[in-house]
């Protein structure tokens, strides 16, 4: 069964930051939304490219050797194995895809790992 | 290499209806975006889910027992086998996921099927 997801609304039930939640299941991928403020974790994912879209706010992305910055309409791509860090100083809610369990904080485990995802 | 996708950028460079246009690659999968206007054909996809998401107009998504409508910011996956209909009255813009190579008209071949897709 498919019925729509409003991302809005369904970013309107949390306030945390870093506290992923997954809205949809896309072939062997989930659909995931986050609240981004601050530096997270310098990290990345062996096994799983991640699309990042943005819903509200300016999303601030560090590579090793640079920054993209981006606004609600554009989303990126980050390729499996590239480290990257999201570091947005204002509050900034993106839609996320990765495969299914990929861990949040990729190769690292931290206070930041998020575990057991709530669904929305 | 990952940089940023602006859709609404990408959305400027064409006009035409059901052309969908390559503009990233997302695991095995392709980002897409595409202009809808009017029927589409019915169809399904066994081998894949798609991902549809509004980034301007409304999408009217029909299926055999029911009516979707999305708004920007809205986005609704349908299941692979599901027969669904983009038919939106006025012109509507999405982006869209589906495996690789996914024929537009799924199961059908029409002069409505796509072939050697652009990338933008």
């Amino acid at each position: 069964m498919s019925t729509k997801v409003d991302l809005k609304e369904k970013l309107s039930l949390f306030t945390e930051h870093y506290t992923p939640k997954i809205v949809a299941d896309f072939n062997d991928c989930e659909v995931r939304i986050v609240k981004i403020k601050g530096p997270f974790v310098w990290h990345s994912h062996e096994d799983t490219d991640e699309l990042f879209m943005v819903i509200d706010g300016e999303l601030v992305m560090e590579f090793r050797d640079r920054v993209e910055r981006l606004s609600p309409g554009e989303f990126i791509v980050i390729p499996k194995g590239v480290e990257h860090r999201p570091n947005s100083p204002e509050e900034c809610s993106v839609m996320f895809l990765a495969r299914s369990g990929t861990r949040n904080t990729g190769q690292h485990e931290t206070e930041l790992t998020a575990k057991n995802l709530e669904r929305l």
